[in-house]
């Protein structure tokens, strides 16, 4: 009698092989976009100390962390995000490594958090940023690597949505308001999320309505990058070297992203906030055009010193994040097909006269000629083999008349017989049949 | 002044790109090789309750178990291997699955271990197996598998050491020392670590002399297959059932093994054991000639009933479990080269008077027709770009006269610059050398 009741963590989830294989192409395809920008993997441990990993702490996340004391008494957690094994990671290996170095990282990260709100308590992040400059070239660089992923993973129209949060910042010190920066700044970031009229409700209970007007105004977007920017420069004081070099920056990355034609991805949205509070600079988030409500599945910026708790390298950056989860679910929604839902492009049907050694023989002459294979390993009844087949999508069957040297290739999804009299014919219609069903 | 001191924890890794690379690399053709043979990727939670993963506990394995509390006073644990969760797995999702059904995981597990040894607290797994069904042909399988496995990863000659639990176990009812079963199984196990004297004695301490005696000729491997074959059941019982049907199990799975022509690579060792106490019937390790000394790098085993623990089900199965450490290990001791260090083939060299834009155009043009290239983010002197390019391993440098339209390419290797008229002559050489150097 079982004695345990299988099952998983609230929050938790096994991937069944169609899923791990959307999920593992879907992989594949951002892994090849880093690779032509020059990105290169990394990978650190799960396991961090506790230290590490809360820094100084005391934020929302700390009660989310997943921490406890290893055998030898180490207070230790388990990643909540890449970044900050990330900081780690840089101030240890400096040495080892180059500056700028642009690095990707795709790997699970924990955080248990309330799964009510429809989140996962293990999931996977992508992170991919440049460290060690501070130029409008690695600005644009990560937003052109963002477009080309949205591209690869063909998700339809997107959008960028980038902001500058200098010269949100300057725009508060020019109009008094920079002390409750913080408080106005949240507020903004959930502009989309609570609407309008509710943003200009908690503005009027932070400034007074002159000044939450003003900011209403800032955070609207207009009709061109360029309209939009000169409203928010306007709205700052014009003799402001920070929000002089926030807006130059701009402009520069804009530059940057016309000459290979991305433009029309860009949207200058003055709304964009980035929650975290260690965005400096550039920030940005990416909006599916056909599915707007799922959110952004690219978010990011740049900050100035990636990991000032660990050393006295100064390493400013900039990155982003690509929401593979949410990514998932957009391209399920959308009715993309993601990927392969087997490998075996041929099963060997297994007959009571066949023998299976020569089935063997056969699967790996197969594979040699690049075919993915398997023998059915016992002569069970042929509807049996059928149903296994069509359950795992396999697209064609074989069975193999050795004394006669032929073959029948059954085209299951067809219910279609094919009779074949030698190898190399067999490998001719097997390609030119998989070729078509693509 | 940086307040933490950033480090990782006693038997953890960060891995570096070049590193991090090669694992990829390595990963990727294994799980080119288990498509072929229509293995199909899963995954699992890192997290699973406690109870789930020790099942009725007690063992070893339990005390380097990272267990904990989670924040719903919840009794978690951490994986330790893969074949436990996959047990779970397939007991909750077996209506779901098809039957035999072959799956492959390739993730982190960690265990709590003695780092003196030289053993990591967090490794990678990498499991294929075939569940339900008990045939010679997927036993078969799982060693053309790892044969291919092998192959593909370029290690040199190896060897497929297997054995059945079943005919050893009929052959201690035999002389009568099946009470010692389990001791005697492990003193074997140990053979090639302590040596044919210590295990004499270890065994003499068991049994009498007599029985020792017959132990240690039934262990030993002779000058063929079937010569071993024919000993080990001479010693057994002829007309015990079950030692008869082992043989003839071993006897087909050979016969498949040689009708793919890879019967060079098998040798039927009656030491072979696998301490693990679940398996019983075939069971192999894989001895790399080159680098025997480092032990089995792909080793597993056919099981009755992969998850009793948890449904009524029964499930027997075979499979293997690739050590990926211990074949890094082995790589990098041959001196093989495990795949790319860099993904970058073209470093833009930023000058003064060239416009980061347009650096950003030809970048982009390169990535259209193939090339991985990158974008020096500032124009920093021309010393520091080389720098940069040889610390990557990058091995193209390009400097662009956009007023001509010319460009100089440098071939970083050779410290030699050479002339290019047009972008496409650029596309052209830049192939031409990138094809030469691989």
């Amino acid at each position: 009698m079982p004695s345990i009741q299988p099952r998983v963590l609230k929050g938790f989830r096994d991937f069944l092989p169609d899923v791990e294989m959307a999920r593992a192409t879907l992989i594949r395809k951002l892994e090849q976009v880093f690779s032509l920008f020059g990105f290169v993997p990394i990978d650190t441990p799960v396991l961090e100390y506790a230290d590490i990993l809360l820094g100084k702490g005391g934020g929302e996340t700390d009660k989310q962390v997943y921490r406890f004391r290893d055998h030898g008494n180490r207070d230790v957690a388990m990643r909540y995000d890449l970044t900050v094994p990330f900081a780690r990671f840089m101030a240890e290996h400096a040495e080892e490594l180059y500056l700028p170095f642009r690095r990707y990282h795709i790997a699970k990260v924990w955080r248990g958090e309330n799964t009510q709100r429809g989140r996962y308590r293990e999931f996977m992040q992508c992170d991919f940023d440049i460290v060690g400059t501070d130029t409008a070239s690695a600005d644009a660089d990560i937003l052109l690597t963002a477009a080309r992923a949205m591209e690869a993973l063909d998700v339809g129209d997107f959008f960028l949505r980038i902001n500058h949060r200098a010269l949100f910042n300057r725009f508060l010190v020019h109009i008094g308001a920079q002390d409750k920066a913080l408080e106005i700044l949240r507020t903004v970031d959930k502009l989309e999320k609570i609407g309008l009229q509710a943003t200009e409700q908690k503005l009027s209970s932070l400034v007074d309505p002159q000044r939450a007007n003003d900011i209403l105004s800032f955070i609207q977007t207009e009709e061109s990058f360029e309209k939009t920017l000169d409203k928010m420069f306007r709205l700052c004081d014009h003799n402001d070297d920070e929000a002089q070099a926030a807006r130059s920056r701009l402009l520069d990355i804009m530059e940057c992203v016309t000459a290979t034609s991305d433009e029309r991805h860009i949207v200058l949205d003055p709304s964009i906030m980035r929650g975290l509070d260690y965005y400096t600079g550039m920030v940005v988030e990416t909006s599916l055009a056909a599915l707007p409500e799922i959110g952004s599945v690219c978010s990011g910026g740049r900050y100035d010193d990636l990991a000032s708790l660990y050393t006295e390298k100064k390493l400013p950056g900039v990155g982003a994040s690509i929401g593979l989860d949410r990514l998932m679910a957009a391209l399920e929604a959308l009715g993309i097909q993601t990927g392969p839902t087997t490998s075996t492009q041929i099963l060997l049907i297994n007959q009571p006269e066949s023998s299976t050694a020569r089935l063997h023989a056969l699967a790996a002459s197969l594979r040699d000629a690049g075919f993915a294979c398997e023998v059915f390993p016992e002569p069970k009844k042929v509807l049996i083999q059928y149903t296994y087949a069509e359950r795992k999508h396999i697209p064609l069957a074989i069975f193999a008349n050795f004394s006669l040297g032929s073959f029948t290739m059954r085209i299951l999804s067809q219910r279609e017989n094919v009779e074949i009299s030698d190898f190399s014919r067999l490998c001719e219609i097997a390609r030119e049949v998989l070729h078509a069903s693509r």
